[in-house]
């Protein structure tokens, strides 16, 4: 008797392989979902696998222009950046995939879903959070939360054993000594070697960028496209806080992402009210807190999509931009919907702009000083 | 008879040379102050110039350190950033000049300050609300907003028959076709040419920072220190909201600044605790919006001030970075203040941490959803 | 020869009835415009008066159901609420006055409008904001801000003078102590012997609501309308700060607003997500801050009413209250949009929720605590 | 064998005292902690109770002025409201009562602390960050989050049944149809009957202030202290959004809270700059919530206390205001440190103050509506 039908996040590495063939040993079907989000898999030798260790169904799914257009546009409207530096790449692919693991779930009547995500880490909660907001009766099997799986598999050598017994392909490539998540528009690399945080990063762990120094020495005017980028632009190494907590340290590449954000940062204050930008910004930080914590289908999130979105309207145009050894330069812009007025700001011309205003404008900015000078002095004197 | 004393702003350019005699014209007896905050000047030719237009007294006072202890080093502490990405180089420098510019006024028994920023730009509201908030009844002569002045001077043309006319030196270097304004930590670059925001800025602007393309093939371990940046660290090329309405472009460098800020930003988040970040955070926002202003010595800024500092408490330790061709790139840190735990981040130790804590963790955060699931279900029954 | 039109805010008080007349002398066509916002005022006798002013046209025109809908409901789903305490009657009239006076002024082809706000207050940049905004070329005439105009009217006793000179009717009733601003919403009561901020304002000076003490003794179950408020409910005494920089003293009374926003807050949370709600309380406190500095025609103002009508979406329901000597006191509400899931919150049952989870959830939210505390120990010992 | 020593947070009532009798059952030592924080109870018959229960040591403490002093002042100058209308009555009492306790908890080598708050609320947060925050290592037994507990006691039924088999005294007076949680700041309603939102709470339920139409029929000028509140002042019935997710409906009556709150407001605004005011009620508002969470021994609470500490350094003075019938009116106000000037802001007077600079301030405010403006009309022509 089936305990029920799982569906996996299944991702064709060693972890969710052990842990498809553990949810059977376990009593329950398993269907497998493997989302191409841009990373670097052979998705066709991965169904493969699947289906070998038993999988009663295998869906691949293409989510890479839904990824571009629901998750990662939204972002850069919002200059999103959680705590002033990284670009949230997988923060953003998390709830693009749980949404198509649940809409899998829920047409396949599964009650039950499951994925490799750690204990300790950000991802099992914005992969539940989602689960929980868009199929709220869903039911989840964190193996790496459960004590007679972790208290099982204590390292890699116990899963690689597992692997061994149970006719899992053991991996050709010996593993990189941290742990990597890839999209198209990121990859991450964290724990391992990188967990001691006075460590510098190997030269050869990034895959997306190449090394500055080995990049053009003719910097590229842009076409603003998400591929690899060969100027080495959007690297940083960075120990942010998890929503659980832990500080961790996190290295990121994230080249198209970074051009688009400074792009989007130049062209926005270009069109955009000044006191609209002060309070949007405001809105953008709350947005990457959110992002970051698994938030995305919440209330919360919902709102500011929309409050940020309808900040978006006149934000339109064409920005100049070059890359050169691992960074972005604006060269300049234009839009027909600029704000920037060249005779009222041009110190050669007046404008329609009166200077003296500008003595009444200071004079009446400072009227509350007066009061407190006078206070201070009476202080002084009593 | 004198109708009173001038303090006046000096920078022994063209401009303030001729508003010195100006003055003079109009009846007032000018005393000289000018400051080295750092930047490119010959201050005994300077001095002399002032003396022979006819100075009352001249003071030439170094600022340099103070400027870095009191104006940089909070700003550092703040992440001070203008709308995302401008450090605030003049805004910094603007509060320090007219803290001492007043100071002398009152020494002297001077009655009247005088300066040569125009009337469209930021940096008379700076001078004026400081020289208000420090000398609360001081009097501001703006040439550049009186209409006798400014309606006489149409032009550098104007300008330049004055100054022949009165035994001025002329400058002797052509004038560049933009205005620059330097101190240690950064030269700003703006109007003239640059007024035209889709234009490229040229290659040969830049004075502080090499272009990228010919610094070093080798990156710099740093030591942190503000000097001419020799790796062509810190460009930027921005549209800005001044605080009179208007939009303007500027292009800064800021190589030691742009440094500090990435080494200061990350040891921050390595030893402060996420909750007090996230605090921090939005008052360092407004705190920049302050200083760019001119609010520095207001009640607010004071507040400010005093509430990041508390912030910093814990803020110490080293940060290992590399600049190169442009770019800064962190390396690692140490800490003795470290919050970050490596045995119970560590993906192969359980550390302290019962990860079972999340599964709940997880829930409770989703029990708000559920409610709003069961009213989006009634309603789409009803 | 006239020097053109000046569309006149018209109150058909002495002060307005000078400023006509004094416009007229020197030498502007007048059209004057009185808005009926539901003060007590007999238009009729302002419009004859206006007439023999000498008013080349005379507007009177009800904004009640304009003022009601499009200000103050927008007002009451922000929470709107100045400083913790005001309620913004006035600073929600100026705003629907001035638009009205600009579109009679571009119809009527008038270069100017004119206004008797006082040089020190709020009401004049209210007023000229919105003109500003949507009328950008007018001309405005402030009178009280004209060294003719106000070095010739000193006092009260002046413009009486100029009254009796000039065959304008002088006030039948002696002028109270204070000045006063009435409409549908509220009256505002300040300057005159109020200035004191120590003095108690007078028992008899409240027109809108009773005392409390001479309150029905049997509270009412409240019908939501805007009416005189025979509870004696929403008088304050404030001390508030105003844009200009001063800190002013105000008493206000605003029954039907007190009464409206004690339910909106009420049904609010009712139905609304926590994490909404709080983001939204952010920008209904910057919306209040906007609406008295008198921004309400602003992008921003635009922008905030956008995301809280947004916000709004599912606020909808009943709430019960009871008004009883000054104060209202919510006695239950229901919705059918309630999020509050009496089985999940109820103590006697368990509902869908598992009381485990929270051990997890408050574990989780102590990580961070235990580094914290490591290094305290340490440092303790160190 | 003992399991360990518990230090129980015991209140004297059915609900603790089975718990105190199950801790022994299974096997562990008990200490029992009472805390005086001014609710209406019988110390020394509670303490005799325990000590027959079998309690090892009985702990009664007198925390009253502690309460007031650490908690609740702090709170009234953060003019701490949660959600803007919970005065925090309850949320205050806990880290004062939970601080005692683990405090008795390391003093006695106690590794264990108990307390009888359900598995839904807000108490068990703020009980166990407190102490994790300050004894990390102490472990929590919270018997309504333990299944063998709650199932075994699913009402209060079960208990009766336990009370009397184990020689547990029964309560004397029937039980409130809600649960009750008072001090000397407030006391709380919620619960049973009250867990129908749209059911009006019984007239009888309140006991800590009059009803107002049995209040006495003359004012009261007031002289601040926390008393029992003769006229019927602070009484509030909401719906609260909990941390936990839930929305419940709670009924509170804080008198001197309210009072004390009005107060505050009014000398603070009198005192502090309106910039400072803006910077800090955004603190205050987030300190709230930190405080209604069970932050209270937080690093952001911590901060935010000294942060608001130091925006309080000139607030002070004195409030005249009186109570009547459920209501507070501030009648007027006096400060050493006011930044009240009557002279600048009268109406009758000119001050130091020139009207003509309004007219500039107003015009550069509108600047930036300018170029809006031509946008729109360009895209209208377009």
């Amino acid at each position: 008797m089936s305990k029920g039908t799982v569906v996996l996040a299944y991702s064709g590495g060693l972890d969710t392989s052990c842990i498809l063939v553990w949810l059977k040993e376990q009593g329950y079907d398993v269907i497998a979902f493997l989302a191409n989000i841009g990373q670097d898999e052979d998705f066709d030798s991965a169904r493969k696998k699947a289906e070998n260790l038993g999988a009663k169904k295998v869906f691949i799914e293409d989510l890479r222009s839904e990824f571009v257009e629901h998750f990662i546009l939204p972002a850069v409207q919002a200059n999103a950046v959680y705590e002033d530096r990284y670009l949230l790449g997988t923060a953003l692919a998390r709830p693009c995939i749980a949404r198509r693991l649940v809409q899998i779930a829920q047409k396949e009547q599964a009650e039950f879903i499951s994925h490799g995500a750690t204990g300790k880490g950000n991802d099992q909660i914005r992969f539940e959070l989602t689960s929980y907001a868009l199929y709220s009766d869903v039911k989840v099997i964190a193996p790496w939360r459960i004590p007679e799986f972790y208290n099982r598999f204590k390292g890699r050598k116990d899963l690689m054993e597992y692997a061994q017994k149970n006719d899992i392909p053991l991996p050709i490539t010996p593993k990189a000594p941290w742990s990597m998540d890839a999209n198209l528009m990121h990859i991450s690399y964290e724990s391992g070697v990188l967990e001691d945080p006075k460590c510098s990063a190997p030269t050869d762990l990034y895959l997306m960028t190449k090394n500055p120094d080995e990049a053009p020495n003719v910097p590229d005017v842009l076409e603003i496209e998400f591929k690899n980028g060969k100027h080495g632009v959007g690297r940083i190494d960075i120990v942010e806080n998890r929503f659980i907590g832990m500080k961790s340290r996190g290295i990121y590449e994230t080249p198209g992402g970074t051009i688009l954000l400074q792009a989007h940062l130049d062209i926005e204050t270009f069109t955009m009210d000044k006191e609209v930008r002060r309070i949007k910004q405001g809105l953008g930080i709350k947005f990457s807190e959110l992002v970051y914590n698994g938030f995305w289908y919440s209330p919360e999130c919902d709102f500011l999509l929309h409050c940020i979105n309808k900040s978006q309207e006149n934000v339109e145009g064409k920005v100049q931009l070059s890359v050169y050894k691992g960074q972005v330069y604006i060269l300049g812009r234009e839009s027909p919907k600029s704000l920037y007025n060249e005779d009222l700001v041009s110190m050669d011309k007046q404008g329609d702009y009166d200077p003296c205003d500008a003595s009444g404008f200071i004079r009446v900015n400072a009227v509350r000083y007066v009061r407190i000078k006078s206070r201070v002095k009476l202080e002084a004197q009593g």
